[in-house]
């Protein structure tokens, strides 16, 4: 072997890191398989994967109405059957009929580029409902999940390493890999642990100057409100400042509004980047930005469709056609993970037979989702040594762990970033699987772990009781 | 906007190039649309897409089995209940409670980075079948589609525009547009059109002393077998004198196999890569090879899935490491693409309820396909100025058009290409979209267009007509 080798191999590739599938989750899969197998020498009988937002893997329900489309649409001539007037609700088989009538050649075949017209109009319709400003299906890009959006963006933003992205630290590693991928440079601004994991205007600001002193161009700045890992649900005043920051400083706005419908605190909304630039008012026309949205998350769950869309706001036409071109070189995202996207904008209305039911999904998804946020924050901020902020928002909690001397040298001697080696220790002992956060970032000498508020409402108490006597076991060892 | 202007957006992308979705088709689109707000201006009444490889657009049947497996696997329950039971085969019940079973989580989860363990065992069951070798697991990585395939390992070959990648001319822009966008640089090898567009292992020597003599490192040859737009399928000899060239040389083979299914001509067989390289022994186990297959050709035709793969012969395991964390930061890819993979390598097999079903598809479609191919390349043949090779295989045909002095000026009068203006003109006249062969590459002073051989056989002869009427037409009026 010759040409793929260490040493040969695209670099960037080599440098990009990305924890939430690192090295302690390939591990993690190890153990499982041989779980599977029989294999009885662990101290845990089951992998509790807490490291990602994957709901339905964690038992989550798929929301019934969307599935029914889904199997709908996928065999010809079955809408019209009596089975499926038996098994599906009248609007389920009213909305897949609409589907087949709009999308040339079904599910199998090549779409548009951008995605289905018809899809691209129910974002549209979603987004000016959600935010009271007009929205063009033609600035919308439907895309494998929002990963591949955030990927497109990202290649064009970056040109050489001498342009930069500001992102949050802690930050979702998507953006970091990404940015080494593509040559270019990622200037992180801090999120305040003491404010909640607040955003400071001041803080952006420092980050920008450091990296202008340093002779870099600074491109954009990524946004994840609600935030991962962190949680926190930003302010209309957060917005505003970081939209006038953008324009003072000719920057783009990455806004990945992914976690949208995952707001828990009662004294917290989600409001999109879209809204508050459009309240601005004519003025703030020329700040660029572009938003994510996914079907991964919220209470819709389904990841695997890698359904997404991004959302062109104030692009120069130029550029759209250019994104546009990109997309092409794709043909199509998949057309499910479309159908995923136009059935979560535009869910069975009041009055439609799956209604009820749906409300009924819906509901209880986010108050589970927000009993066990609440449940797990509890009970790290009762470990010694460990705090955690409350999760205002997304699907995952953040604590921060004080470590010992002695465990850091024993990372040290192991070769690992203090909490690489809580993490893993954690693994060995119970059979979850959190992510460490040195794959997040943090400040310097500070140590803290991701877990996702995923584990099924009846496990939790499980996870705690294992997480906590863990923990103890962990501090006792390296006193 | 001052971030993605003209000048400041990544020029990489905007020197990207993507005729099959280009210009003309980005027309037609328009056309369509007012055709169907009942713009009766055009001569014709109808848009008939011929550029684009997207059979069930134009009405090829997607397979049953497939799509029964499909709708069963969405609906939890489903398989369960006596609907299923009187719509659907038990052979497809009985793959959609397989995959349900060894699938955590289900269609909605996000699964293994590489592809669902089931499926990837199914490839590499069908590919030791195909081959006479052993495959493993963990080199077939499952992808959005082939091109996400391509992409990736070019992503990895590509360090700056000092590497270069060969690929054939004329060559599917797939490879050139994602050289263009890594940065890369493209050295092209002719393909010999008086050879029934054959490979010559002289021009790819050429083509490598040219590059290494300007200078360049050269990383890899793409090879396209069956071709497109060129539809040859290649010879044991020459696949063997590629790989040769390759070991002395130090290159790695990207091997787009993807219209492997797509043979017509009765003294040519589809020969992969993998099997040629395995049976010349193991002398050759330092040859490094991807090759590439896809949901969306053969007679499968589900493009819209974005089911694909490539399976990774001789590559190091520290590049397999790379390239899974590549994968691994867009999280997996979309989960019934990767079914749609598992059905098309695993399908019904004799004594199975679908088995005869699935057997009359596969057998029709081929034939009409070679019937049509057989249909278009006579008529083109017919044509004043105009010579076609014979499609052996793909889904296409590639005829040469000489123009006439006049013609030339006209299109430069245009700002065009020759054949950029003839492909114009005859979606203007006619409706049907074809792509001019600059799209491709060719060589100077020829020019040519590339047509699908997908057009419904009922609808093929009124698809010549048009055609024939229209080349006339033009003769005419550029003498």
């Amino acid at each position: 072997m010759t040409v793929l080798t260490k040493e040969l191999i695209n670099q960037r590739i080599v440098r990009a890191e990305y924890a939430v599938r690192g090295p302690i989750v390939q591990r993690s899969v190890e153990y499982e398989q041989r779980l599977q197998q029989g294999d009885r020498s662990f101290p845990f009988d089951k992998i509790i994967p807490c490291n990602i937002g994957n709901p339905q893997i964690l038992k989550q329900e798929p929301i019934e109405f969307h599935r029914q489309v889904l199997a709908l649409v996928n065999v010809p001539g079955f809408v019209d059957t009596q089975e499926a007037q038996n098994l599906f609700q009248v609007d389920a088989i009213e909305r897949a009929r609409n589907y087949l009538r709009n999308i040339p050649g079904g599910t199998g075949a090549y779409g548009h580029s951008l995605g289905a017209d018809i899809v691209r109009e129910e974002v549209a319709r979603f987004l000016e409902e959600r935010d009271g400003h007009s929205a063009d299906p033609n600035t919308i890009f439907l895309t494998d999940g929002a990963s591949q959006a955030v990927q497109n963006a990202l290649l064009a933003l970056i040109r050489d390493n001498n342009d930069v992205i500001m992102a949050p630290i802690p930050q979702y590693p998507l953006y970091s890999a990404a940015i080494a991928i593509n040559g270019g440079t990622l200037a992180g601004y801090y999120l305040d642990e003491e404010e909640n994991w607040g955003l400071s205007i001041h803080e952006i600001e420092r980050a920008h100057n450091e990296a202008r002193k340093n002779g870099k161009v600074v491109r954009a700045v990524a946004i994840i409100n609600p935030g991962n890992p962190t949680g926190q649900c930003l302010s209309k005043k957060n917005i505003e400042e970081v939209i006038q920051f953008c324009q003072k400083h000719n920057l783009l706005i990455l806004a990945d509004e992914v976690y949208q419908e995952n707001v828990y605190a009662a004294d917290k909304k989600f409001l999109s980047f879209k809204k508050v630039l459009r309240d601005l008012g004519a003025a703030y026309n020329n700040v660029e930005l572009i938003s994510f949205h996914s079907t991964s998350k919220g209470f819709t769950g389904e990841c695997g469709r890698r359904g997404g869309y991004m959302e062109l706001v104030n692009i120069s036409e130029c550029a759209r056609e250019q994104l546009y071109k990109l997309m092409s070189i794709n043909l199509c995202s998949n057309i499910e993970g479309q159908l995923m996207v136009g059935l979560m904008v535009n869910p069975p209305k009041k009055g439609d037979a799956s209604y009820q039911r749906y409300c009924h999904q819906r509901d209880s998804i986010l108050a589970s989702l927000k009993r066990r946020a609440l449940k797990l924050v509890a009970a790290f901020n009762k470990l010694e040594g460990v705090t955690c902020n409350a999760t205002e928002g997304a699907l995952y909690t953040f604590p921060r762990i004080r470590l010992s001397e002695k465990a850091v040298q024993a990372a040290s001697g192991c070769n690992m970033a203090p909490d690489t080696y809580y993490c893993i220790q954690m693994l060995e002992k119970t059979g979850i699987v959190v992510v460490p956060g040195s794959g997040f970032g943090q400040k310097d000498g500070t140590f803290h772990f991701r877990s996702t508020i995923l584990p099924p409402e009846d496990e939790v108490n499980e996870v705690i009781t294992k997480m906590s006597d863990f923990h103890l076991n962990f501090m006792n060892a390296h006193r």
